[in-house]
């Protein structure tokens, strides 16, 4: 194949006539197939089947003999904080642990920097006038949803497989005290699987920031979450380098086990430098008497040891690598060599990020979904939902069943060619 | 026995010895026994033993068929929001569950209004220069602790055995707009286990308030928390109240079943009229992606029917009652007729709320405490922890076991005679 744009006119009708014809078996088989959310799989909820029934009546007592049953440990049950530091690589004394969902961690962070500001505010987050937000995208859509609902302002900055643009960071912290902070997935990032290097991690450590209450939220979600048996790179313990560099108030890392137990079900922390983390525990202690300790419990008994936890991801990489590689395929099948998309095949976390011809992902979407297949909606990996070159579409491989994946990619590659097709002869 | 301010120098001074003699003997013994916190005792967290073993790997599936070991459901499944219903007699579209802690929920709509304001607001209540609230007292530390850390004038209101003073808070919240909300704990409040009589409700869901954006914070922890058989008042059902009374918005009604299960472990939930749950539904679903689901379906089956809640309450009434029983008779043994004490033998709740001589409450818990009786600070029921009488001391007698209850106590009471003694003596 060549390069689509490079094909005459002719050319381009007679594909398109085959292309729709194609299409229009796949819109003939009634097709509901839903790639939307990295949501994990019936089977990968089965992996943890033995953790139900680790805590009952009687075996409900942590290992310093705290009943989990009852009220108290604002901060969480020891042997949970070391199962957190085996996760994320950061000292137990340092870890916060809350219920499930860490996203819920990161709103609550927010939500008090707005109220009380941060240690380093001249005033609460609320009481400034414009604030605003680093968004490197493509990025988490739930991570924007909650910056635009609190009024922030967001910039999106252009990932790279290094991780975000810090050139562009640097210059802009760097001169403008209304930014006050960044979101960040540093661990096979959120879409696109990039891991961040130490590089980048060590300039956004020690980058002069105008706001000198800027914080970077670290949102470690996918820390471990590897596809293949290989261990990849693991990013930098972010704590050690911010304090080293003299900044050591500026991250907030969150991690949970979401996506290592159960998704619903699982634990969430917060990490943070001495300082942060005593505050914040201050800061708790209004807010609850103690969080759910028995689940605390069943996740500190079922993940034991650092062995356990790399058995379990691989029993999850076993699971979801034959769909992200199902994906790879039908993607090259159908899109090499013209010219009208790119993709990064990651080595872990949940997403394949996908670029099209620009100005063609919301047609590309909307042709899926009127073919039976849902995609997560053009837009949302960019703040405010808007892809300034209508050209990203997030991949989320990891719920349906492995046909079904084949199936979806099939009849996406097609219509990313289809509407790649009519915008080249619309435009010639 | 008469009063004690009526006896003369002489008997004081043979009084004082007499009691310093016994307490002595108390201190003999290095006690050490915790009255300070309304935690349920191990007794009370065996009733729900079979609690823990109804979900598993197989059956983790709501009645509607959802997964509850994934994301979703932000709102809570359907078989749960029923249970709490049963609990607080408020219709089940008209709850959102969330993870364990009602504390926790109350907390969050206060940091929502100080970012967001509420649907009547002009502004966020971060944005107010001054904000008021009003408490009844004594009142639940917990609650003071949260409208204290954020930023409201605390405006102390006597409670009656029909409620808070009616009439004063008619007064102050029709005059002045900067009273943006009241602390409530209707069914057997906090401390003083006083049931708010129907009128009071009427009058609160009735009243006019110069802010219109006034909320009352209706938090119904002991909504069916009965020490004994014979079925108590309950309060109405305050939302239906406020629609009738053309006030739709006033209430966020909060519950949990953390003294109904397991303290630490159990489910909690926020109930408001329409307008208010759709708000909250849509501001929660920027923070999470579901609470834990598991451990509602634990719970809804664990309590199928209000036979079931019955019966189970009917358990924790069988344990702690006698602990009731036990400071009350003491009490009485101790201090009757001596015109230095007064206090309400509550038919539900978790507390006993004694009233002593004023001036002497810090004295006695310090005296207590010497003698290895751990109590609730004096003025911890009070706005900024200070009581202005220095008179009223929070007893939580579920916790110890039975005979620490009656040694603690014991103990109490002669450090309350004592200390009213020695107070006596200073000032003939």
């Amino acid at each position: 194949m060549k390069p689509l744009a490079q094909e005459d006119r002719p050319t381009l009708v007679q594909l398109r006539s085959q292309l729709m014809s194609r299409y229009e078996e796949y819109c003939a088989l009634n097709l509901s197939l839903d790639m939307t959310r990295g949501k994990p799989c019936a089977k990968q909820l089965e992996i943890a089947k033995n953790l139900h029934g680790l805590v009952d009546g009687e075996n409900c007592f942590s290992e310093n003999k705290t009943d989990c049953r009852n009220y108290g440990v604002p901060t969480g049950i020891d042997e949970c904080k070391r199962l957190f530091s085996m996760i994320t690589g950061i000292d137990a004394s340092l870890i916060v642990l809350g219920n499930n969902a860490s996203l819920s961690i990161m709103y609550d962070t927010l939500m008090r920097a707005m109220v009380f500001g941060e240690i380093d505010s001249d005033r609460p987050w609320a009481n400034e006038t414009v604030r605003k937000w680093l968004c490197p995208v493509p990025g988490y859509d739930r991570h924007f949803a909650i910056t635009e609902a609190l009024g922030f302002e967001m910039i999106p900055v252009a990932m790279t497989p290094n991780g975000p643009d810090m050139d562009r960071i640097e210059a802009l912290v760097s001169s403008d005290p209304s930014i006050k902070g960044m979101w960040c997935v540093p661990q096979y990032s959120n879409p696109d699987g990039f891991i961040y290097a130490d590089e980048v991690c060590i300039r956004m450590a020690s980058m002069k920031t105008a706001a000198k209450d800027f914080r970077v939220f670290w949102d470690n979600a996918y820390a471990i979450h590897d596809l293949y048996p290989e261990r990849k790179r693991r990013i930098p313990n972010i704590l050690e380098l911010s304090l080293k560099a003299g900044n050591p108030n500026r991250f907030y890392v969150y991690a949970s086990t979401s996506k290592i137990t159960l998704a619903g079900s699982g634990i969430a922390c917060i990490a943070a430098n001495t300082d942060n983390i005593n505050r914040i525990k201050k800061q708790l202690s209004l807010r609850t008497i103690g969080p759910e300790k028995l689940n605390q419990l069943r996740h500190a008994r079922y993940i034991p040891d650092m062995e356990t936890l790399v058995g379990i991801m691989e029993k999850h990489a076993e699971i979801i690598r034959p769909k992200f590689e199902a994906v790879d395929t039908i993607l090259r099948e159908e899109l090499d060599g013209l010219d009208i998309a790119s993709w990064y095949k990651p080595d872990g976390g949940y997403f394949i990020s996908l670029f099209l011809m620009k100005g063609t992902a919301g047609k590309v979407v909307e042709a899926a979904q009127k073919a039976g297949v849902l995609l997560t909606p053009a837009g949302a990996t960019y703040p405010y939902g808007k892809d300034p070159d209508d050209s990203n579409i997030r991949i989320a491989p990891t719920l349906p069943s492995l046909p079904d994946i084949e199936v979806a990619t099939r009849v996406l590659g097609i219509c990313a060619k289809l509407v790649a097709v009519e915008q080249l002869l619309n435009e010639h």
